[in-house]
C-alpha cells in the first residue's frame, strides 16, 4: 500500500480579501498559519510520517509545507519545489475582488471561470506586471510554456506530467508522498487518480489546510480517499459516478 | 566573480544552555529567530540575492535559511539538505553542560576537545540514543560513514566532499550560494577555502546569524572574505599567516 496526503495551503492573504489569486505570492494569514498547524497535530496523531515532499514555487504552499514538516519534527525531509503545482493561473483576473468582478462581468460569467472545466480567464500580456514571463522564479522555462491564463483543464495538463515523472515514481519506490499544493492544482491530481468526471471535478471543494489522503495499491490505483479528522476520524470521498481509477 | 555566502544559524536552546550539541536536532531560540531575521534584511539591505541554497539536516540551520528565504522573498529557491553539512559530530560530549565537563575533566581537557584540530571527543556507542545509527534522517548512509564523535579534522574531511562534488559545482555554473549550516562545518569549509593553518582555524569565531561573505575569482579562489554588517558595512577578515588558497 502506498499513501500519498495532499495538502492545500492554509488561508492566505488573498483568500480573506476574496480576490482571485492564481500565481500571485501571497502570504498566509494567522489564521491560515494556526490552521496549518492544526493540520501537523492531525498528521502527527494519525502516525501519518512522510518521507519526501512536493510543493510549488508559490509561498503560501511552501510556508504550509514549513510548518507542517517543522510541527512533525521533520524539517529534514527532502522538499521539492516546482512551478507545476503551482495554483491555476488565472490570467487577467489575477487581483481582483470576486464580489466586484460579479457586479461587472455578472455572476455566470464569473461562475464560469471559477467553476468551469476549460473555460480560461482572460489571458494576462506578457508585459503586465503580473506576469510569470517577467518573474525570476520562472527563469530557464520556455516562455511558451508559462500559463496567462488557464481553465482547470488547462491546469490539469500541466500538472499531471509532473505527476507521472516525478511524485508517482516516488511512491512506487516506497515513500509516503506529501504534496502541498493549492486548490486547483490538487483538484488537477485529484482527478487524475480518481478519473473524475470533467464536469465533477471543478466542484469538488478541498477545504484549506484538511488533509486528503490517498491508500493506493498497485499501479498506483486509489483504494481509499479521504480528508482526515480529529481523533484519528476521516470523511470518506465518494464520486457521484465513480469511475475506474486512470493512476497508472 | 562568483559569491559564497556562509551563515551560522541563530542562537539555538543548547548554544543559550552551554552545552554542547553536536548532530543533537535543538531548535532557535527567540533570539536566535530575531538575529536570523536581522541577517535577512543585512543580505537584503546589501542586494545579496541568492540562487541556491544548502544546509545540514539539522533544525536549526534550516529553520535559520527558511527564515532568510522568506524574509528575503526567495522561498522558492531550491533547497538542498545533506548530513555532511551538520555541526561536528560532539561523541558523549552531546548533551553536557560545558561548565560542568570542565569542572569534571579539568578545563585544559575541555579546550582541546573544543579547540584544538584533531582531537576527537570520546565516542558515543552505536545503541547510545543519541547516536545518529538510530536516528531516521541517517537511514541509507552506511553506518561506517556515521560518525561518533570527530575532531575538527574529521569534520573537515567530511564536509570537503560536498563542497567539491555539490556546492561548487553549483558556483562554477554561475550560481549565488547560500550555506546555512554551523560553526564547525562552516570553518571547515572556510579552512579548505583559504587553506588556513591547522592551528588557526579552530580559532576562528563565526558568530550566529553573521553573514560571512566570499567573492571568489577563477577556480573559485578568494578574492574577498568579510562579515557583513549593518548600512553596507564590512569586516574584512585577515588571516595571521595568509595562505594561497585551495579552494580549486
Amino acid at each position: 500500500m502506498h499513501r500519498l496526503i495532499l495538502l492545500r495551503h492554509g488561508q492566505s492573504v488573498w483568500n480573506a480579501e476574496d480576490r482571485f489569486t492564481g500565481w500571485t505570492d501571497v502570504g498566509l494569514t494567522d489564521r491560515g498559519i494556526a490552521e496549518t498547524r492544526q493540520a501537523a497535530a492531525l498528521l502527527k496523531e494519525a502516525g501519518m510520517d512522510v518521507d519526501i515532499a512536493f510543493t510549488s514555487v508559490l509561498s503560501r504552499a511552501i510556508e504550509t509545507l514549513h510548518i507542517v514538516l517543522r510541527d512533525m519534527d521533520r524539517l529534514w525531509l527532502p522538499v521539492h519545489k516546482h512551478w507545476r503545482l503551482n495554483e491555476r493561473h488565472y490570467g487577467a483576473l489575477q487581483g481582483l475582488n470576486k464580489a466586484e468582478t460579479a457586479e461587472r462581468h455578472g455572476a455566470d460569467q464569473v461562475f464560469q471561470w471559477r467553476r468551469s472545466w476549460d473555460v480560461p480567464p482572460p489571458p494576462i500580456e506578457p508585459d503586465d506586471r503580473r506576469s510569470a514571463v517577467i518573474d525570476r522564479r520562472y527563469d530557464g522555462i520556455a516562455t511558451s510554456n508559462l500559463p496567462r491564463g488557464e481553465s482547470l483543464k488547462d491546469t490539469t495538463a500541466r500538472v499531471v506530467p509532473y505527476w507521472t515523472e516525478t511524485i508517482s515514481p516516488a511512491l512506487r519506490l516506497g515513500s509516503r508522498v506529501l504534496v502541498s499544493a493549492h486548490g486547483n492544482s490538487l483538484r488537477a491530481l485529484v482527478k487524475h487518480l480518481d478519473n473524475v468526471a470533467d464536469q465533477d471535478i471543478p466542484l469538488f471543494e478541498i477545504p484549506t489546510s484538511r488533509p486528503l489522503v490517498y491508500e493506493l495499491g498497485a499501479d498506483l490505483m486509489p483504494l481509499r480517499r479521504y480528508f482526515l479528522g480529529e481523533g484519528g476520524t476521516v470523511e470518506e470521498i465518494t464520486w457521484p459516478k465513480p469511475e475506474p481509477g486512470a493512476a497508472a
